[in-house]
This record gives structure tokens, sequence and C-alpha cells, in this order.
């Protein structure tokens, strides 16, 4: 691609460093931002910078947060006795979009995936436990992806916790085998994390 | 959607402000952009807000520019005396990709277009029509959509160019009737630009 304007083509290459937007698309999007106001274009390079500049994740649950501690674990309505452990943020948003579940979370930040060299010590167990220990955690909910590094993940996990006080229970499976929990549709999310088992039934399942 | 985090909804919305981009796109934009290092962001963000800041149009053709004159114009190495009249910087950044046109350019911001309540004096006539007085301008080639808009705008200026000793030429018929100009690929759009017609021939064919 030809730039008569370095402005423009730096826009352009920024817009295509973005997964899934090629030259063409990145393109489009500048000349789109080229008819806008200059303070609504400057909103939207301000709220990108900012965004990543402030976030910060929730010293509790891992979840992004703009502040030390994230309002779903400063909320004084949700439920402190219930956790449900997810592998990333993005299923915080999904369970919270189906406005079923009124716990409170923990990010893993991934899953237990040997093949690709992640290990329990580079995801958040550690505190998932210190959290057990500490809290008054009555029930933890395993609402992993149901694939094989799922079911270790939930496996290692379980194993941590099986000396305290605590039910782990995982989401039924209204999700299909190997299928991607973000990608669940809000209804059969809410109905799985309704109808979540004891992990004993889990494992029986499996069998 | 429901955010546990004002930053994080605040740029999210900013994305799906973008057209072809659904909040779902956006959310995925952003959570990649979380990934990336802080300074990496803010050149994402300040390339897209300096960009809007400081583009200029050019005095002479109207193509964005970083300067007062654009590269194009101000390039010693382009042949003067040829211009090419376009509709849209695109279609600027269309022909410069076939690297075939060593003229400078003409950008109208439009097209005639009475049912979209575009008139001539919308668009950049006026200063065509100076250039031609003023330069040593040989040659105006047309490269307007090949549409019955294109063609109105086409005999539009001819007929406000038809007392300069200039020739009006027109690109073309390469690429289809009603077919977009910037959409054509490189070797139609080089190859109707080698093939210009003189406007009386282009008139013709028509009939
Ligand atoms: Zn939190
Ligand atoms: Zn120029």
């Amino acid at each position: 691609m030809v730039f008569s304007s370095a402005l423009i083509e730096n826009a352009v290459n920024e817009f295509a460093k973005l997964p899934g937007i090629g030259k063409k698309t990145a393109l489009r999007l500048v000349l789109h931002l080229l008819k806008q106001e200059p303070g609504q274009v400057e909103n939207f390079g301000e709220a990108i910078t900012r965004m990543r500049k402030q976030i910060q994740f929730c010293k509790y649950c891992h979840n992004v947060s703009d502040e030390e501690v994230c309002s779903i674990c400063k909320a004084p309505s949700r439920n402190n006795g219930i956790v449900c452990v997810v592998e990333s943020i993005r299923d915080v948003m999904a369970i919270e979009n189906t406005q079923q579940f009124n716990g409170k979370y923990h990010v893993l930040g991934g899953i237990i995936s040997p093949i690709d060299g992640i290990g329990p010590d580079q995801l958040n167990i550690y505190s998932l436990v210190e959290r057990v220990k500490a809290d008054e955690i009555k029930e933890v909910i395993m609402a992993v992806s149901p694939t094989i590094e799922g079911d270790t993940t939930i496996y290692y996990i379980s194993k941590k916790l099986k000396d305290y006080p605590v039910k782990v229970t995982t989401i039924a499976r209204g999700i299909a085998f190997g299928g991607e929990l973000e990608y669940a549709d809000e209804m059969t999310l809410a109905r799985s994390l309704t109808n979540r088992l004891p992990l004993e039934n889990y494992l029986q399942q499996g069998k």
C-alpha cells in the first residue's frame, strides 16, 4: 500500500496489528475516523491508552478492575461463601451476562495444559487456596471448559482443596464436551450454573 | 454486556462505534490490547488521535497530507502537466498502488449526485478550474467511477474546462459499468489509466 501521508500510514499500521484486521479493513477504519470530529477521535484514542495504562487486576480474584479490588469483590450484595473459578476475564463476563450468579469469582488466567507448557504454577491456584483458607468460602464452583485440560485443572485444584471444609462443584455439562465456555449462549450457561454438580458426581459421569 | 470495569466498558464502546465492529468483536480487540505492553497500546491510541488532529488537506489537490502541500504535489519528479481527477482519497491510494501514474491528482470529495443532494458546489470543482487556469496543465484525466453520477460529473467538469487549452480524457472502461473504482484490481486500474480515452471517444462509446 502506498501512502501519501505518514500520519495515515502509521494509523493504518497500528490498526492492522489487531487480530483479524487486515490492511484493507485498517484503511477503511482510518478513513472512517478521518470523517469524525477530532474530539471524538481523541476520545477513542484516549479510551484505549487509558484502559491499558490504568487497568489493574483485582488482588483477590484477578479479574480486571479499575481499582485494587474489583467491583464484584467489593459488592456487599454478593455472596462471599461461593466462588466461581474460571479460566479468563471473558468467562467472568460471560457468566455475569447471565445475571444468574451472585457469588464471587476467581480467575485462573488459563488452564493446566502440559502441551502448551502451562503448569499449575503459572495459574492463580495458590491464591485460590489462600482464599479458601482465609475466607468463609463454602463452595467452589469449577466453571472451566469441559475439555481434557479442564478436567485436569479441576482434578488438580480439588486435590489442593481436599483438606478444607469446602464443597467443590462443577457446572453442569450443558455445554458440549470440548466446547468453549465463553461461546455458550447465556441460557445454557445460566442453566449449567444452576444445575451444578458436586465433584464426586461429575467424576462418576465421566466413567 | 455486563462489565466489571468502566475502563474496559469505555474502550469496548469506543471500538463498537467503528463501522463493521460489533460489541463482541470490540471486546475481543480490547482483550487483545489488554495483553499488550502499555507502551505499545499507547502508541496505538496516540497514532489515532494524532492522525485526526494533525491531518491536513492539500491546498492544491485536496488529498490528505501531513503538511499544507501534500507529498505528491511537492514531488519534483512528478509531471505537473497531467492531473488525475478522482472522487476520494481512497481512489488516490488505489491509483498510487498501481505505480503507473506519475502526474498529480485532484480530489473532488465526492461525485455529483442530485439524489443524495450533492451538487457541483459541494465538490472541489472550482479549485480544479483554478488550477487549470493557473498551471501548465495539459491533460485532465477523469478517473471517476463509471456510473451515471460519474458520467454527470465528467460532463459537468468538461463543460467548465472547455474554454481552456486542456485535453480532457477518461480512464478506459476496463472497469465494469456500475463498478466502484476503488475495488478494481491494480492491473485493471493500471491498464485503464494507460488506455485512457479523449472525452469525445468516451461520449461516443456510450451511444
Ligand atoms: Zn475481585
Ligand atoms: Zn496535493
